[in-house]
């Protein structure tokens, strides 16, 4: 199935309808606006953290996402034991790497993840990506320094020693596997000055992947839906708080005729 | 003292004249909102689950509301201690067992609660209240599976069990004691689609109970504003994005007359 | 350099132009706000807790803001060790004392926290400012209970002790070090109905000095900076909900003109 406006909006549709419990062990930043994006795109989220359940939480979810934006000790072993307990089960896990290359904790936290459990999906910014392979890069915290571009080599060999999908996302996003390459060139240059854009990005890949088996279309098709809806919200907006706002709404109308018009895809 | 539109206001204009401390151990999704919406309603919001201090800030306060939204050891810990003292200082407790039935940790804790202290007001959806006294029902995450009105039995049965007032929120919220029940049929279908209208909801009952000696008239009193700022923040919004802040608007302001216009009770 | 409308501005703009990174220790109501209002002003938020990397994440930002809010034991240990490391690498460190005075765990921590670390910016209500030195006040949990104008002197006090610029904020903003006090006139009614500014107003104190080796200059910057853009966001606000959208906004836009225009300054 091609990538394209009209299969990106049967995935929405496909979203709107089944709803997907997508289980979120996520950053404390980011936890109010990722659920209310979670649930104007259509699905369910849930947010659940703790050692004693987080396996429970799995075991009726669709989809989990791990975020480490605000990591500490008792919230990793949550991870693992989800993670672990998602592919058992088979549902597709979306990491979140957030801030990765900034603090040694972080960058091994990934690392140790990846390994015991590869996910379906990863979505980071370009020094994110670079920092989950490469010693040698420098983040500056949760924003990317280096440029998207330059992580793309990154992206390819984590892509294939993972063989997970791996989406770099920045003022292009691109979407790589093993075999392909995809472009997504939608969004606002305000994205970046709401807190958690990224972060939403990584749920409702988790969202698309519920009800999608083919994690490349999951990750394009979300990656678009974003970006539509943040130059929808844009163009409605006065600065970063009624974006947050506006993209909120935005998401929960977005139509087919405003994908065709205005994706730009490579 | 009859629960209509007059009282109704009256009790709001206590809130606001009294500005009663409401203290919460709630969700980390719902922190924020819950706070604005206590601001917004004239109450005045503290969080605090710290087991060093739980009890030294029931002292000042004049309602707790407990919610188990991200629940974790510590914070249950917590979460008890506050009940006990909230008990033996003699103000009104607030239970809200977000995703009771979802995982045997939610549910388990939400029945050693209410055996722990039984609370003035619980609050959920259909199949959350049915969960604190029912094994068989399964709850899809924190999202009403079952109907409300199937709940209705599982609301008695706890209202004589734990002397409490239960409300089983959803399309038309009912609120049930051991003599009564009344129904508020205000609301719309974009509510579910913020994130925690249910927990603000608990905290507005919080803060109507601090003021009102009759759980049931507080509770009431709370679903009727909390339906009636919904209804007109939805006429004013594009969507759920928009909804949010206009309802903390419509709370802020609402006056007598749209409550009179406006209120659906049975 | 006197503090003026134009070095105002000049320092609004070192902050847009630098993004210095922030490093937050915050409360959980307030994360996503405070976040957003950093990347807002032009600022980089990065919100980090865990004692594993709390020193490391202070190595590589400009600016360190403590804020006790939702405080627990583990996070408490994290303050200090990386107030500590603040203090060896030489960056400002903001403590925010929110509810000092509500409970002893507050007071106690806030007491020890400035006496391990003095930071070089205090800012808090009234009654907050006042519990830091004085044990006969009591707070009513995070509100001002107390007149500003009585907490002058605990101000004036705590400053000679630590060394450090006191910020009491309320209707005016009381900017208090060893030899100057400085008013600030700008705010609006509405803001403290809006969860968590005053929380912001830590955060940005933290950008400023961040950018600006006197903390005096930068804490009133701050302020004047918050005080405006909320003067501007309440003027086309319809309550709190819409006031914290537009907050963001103004922040984002704010310009020379409305800073020469409406600083109302003594």
């Amino acid at each position: 199935m091609p990538i394209n406006a009209e299969n990106i909006f049967a995935n929405l549709e496909n979203v709107r309808r089944r709803s997907p419990l997508v289980h979120n062990i996520t950053n404390y930043v980011v936890m109010n606006t990722t659920a209310n994006a979670l649930l104007a795109v259509g699905a369910s989220p849930v947010m659940a953290h703790a050692p004693e359940e987080v396996e429970d939480m799995v075991n009726i979810a669709l989809a989990l996402v791990i975020n480490i934006g605000t990591l500490s000790g008792h919230w990793v072993e949550a991870m693992f034991k989800a993670a672990l307990r998602a592919k058992k089960k088979g549902i597709p896990i979306v990491l979140d790497p957030v801030g990765a290359g900034a603090t040694p904790y972080r960058t091994r936290t990934v690392r140790e993840l990846i390994q015991a459990v590869p996910p379906a999906i990863v979505r980071g910014n370009a020094s994110e990506i670079m920092a989950m392979i490469d010693n040698l890069t420098k983040t500056k915290g949760v924003d990317s320094a280096a440029a998207t571009e330059a992580a793309l080599d990154s992206a390819s060999h984590l892509s294939q020693q993972l063989d997970s999908v791996v989406c770099v996302s920045g003022e292009t996003d691109y979407i790589v596997d093993k075999k392909n390459v995809a472009m997504i060139k939608n969004g606002h240059a305000w994205m970046p000055k709401v807190t958690g854009l990224g972060c939403t990005a990584s749920a409702l890949c988790g969202a698309f992947a519920a009800v999608n088996p083919d994690p490349f279309a999951a990750t394009a098709s979300a990656m678009a839906v974003m970006g539509i809806a943040g130059e929808i919200a844009a163009e409605k907006s006065s600065g970063p708080g009624s974006l947050q706002v506006e993209f909120l709404d935005a998401l929960f109308n977005l139509n087919s005729a405003e994908i065709e018009q205005r994706l730009k895809m490579a």
